[in-house]
């Protein structure tokens, strides 16, 4: 994988998850965005649901979303995604990709954050799930 | 209505819109802000379904979107936006507020364009409908 | 409320609900069933997060839906219901009408079930609060 | 494939398909089931858009679901499907197993029914499509 990209995967588009217009309805971006950087979690042994039961969410704070060729159905898409740390958020630089011509759908920056038992926090598990792996 | 808001209205939770986490689902976020634009629309007398016709669609080329209070099962939410257009460009400045406590939920930029027959584009009929309305 | 109905509400249709086809999305009608479910377990004072805190999580078993008219944007949604027990299930008779003209857009029959600790079972205090409340 | 399933495919569950019980919600089963049938439609060159734009819509008339194994995250889904006519209904038996130990997660019945500028009706097209494939 060429720039910076730690993860990527690809799906295709499933009907219902287009709208009036034809094409895949906005939130469903983040569904596609959230289920890449699930699926890189899953990948660095992260497992949500037990993070979840040690009292350790990670919560999205803030997303940026610029929607540049619209989706159809049928499109497979092509999700990759690059992190790094600023503070105490998670940044996820993440970009889909029409695959058939390899033109941008959708380019996303995602800040997530650790809430510890209720409180903003600073996480070392997480640290060690999210940053030191070598996919 | 006070700090320049030109629409509000609040709904419910619903309790399919939470996920593992307990909270309100990030992609319902989207839902929520589309919801209300959409029920602005209606009140403009905008109907997408008929503009989509004349083969002008709305869509959202841009979003900024920052999560604050989790939403949970049960809340009422208190949508409210402002809208002005800048160059080609729709902004709508969007907040959901936790009803009880008006806590503020998430705050988003909306930025929407008019595309018209495939080409990204200026419409007056789509200006006289969201700019020169008194709701 | 005629007709043995114990709980009805209404809603109006949400353009994201819609598809492709122009109509709301089968899997939406599970949502608005599920929706109506849940209103009115909240008016007999069931709440679904406590009973899961107690180790009882009430669960579909199995639906029978029936789609009818069509419902679209716009659209204003009457659901209305019933309830009795047939040994261990509850089996809730759902109807949702569109407003403006009372047809029958979905008839459903859902069987639920008391999942206790992980296994099926018959909770007293579930029937209290479905079975035997006044609203 | 055994047991006269005519197609089949499969898939991982996607955290956001989960809801507070930490299951995959019961809307999500009719994606599963819609998106299987659609895959299914692909291969046999049916194409609903296409098909919409010649006033043709294949829509849901009657589902039977029971669901039996809840799937939770991260589990692989196996879809099968047969398919039949009766009458003017296109009948689809599907079942959804967790793949791990293949035990069924969902057994559902599915109607569809061809709807022909507006009216329900009885197409070759639509016959030649899902009946005569030999995939």
């Amino acid at each position: 994988m060429s720039d910076d990209y730690v993860f990527e995967m690809s799906w295709k588009v499933r009907d219902y998850e287009c709208d009036l217009q034809g094409i895949v309805n906005n939130a469903v971006y983040m569904h596609y965005l959230e289920f890449t950087r699930n699926e890189f979690l899953n990948k660095t042994g992260t497992n949500l649901a037990d993070l979840h039961a040690m009292g350790i969410d990670i919560v999205l704070a803030r997303i940026t979303m610029a929607l540049k060729t619209p989706l159809r159905p049928g499109d497979e898409v092509l999700s990759k995604m690059k992190i790094h740390k600023e503070k105490i958020k998670y940044v996820f630089d993440q970009d889909l990709f029409r695959k058939s011509d390899n033109k941008i759908a959708c380019k996303a920056t995602v800040e997530l954050v650790s809430v510890i038992n209720g409180k903003l926090g600073n996480s070392e598990v997480v640290d060690n799930l999210l940053l030191k792996s070598n996919l």
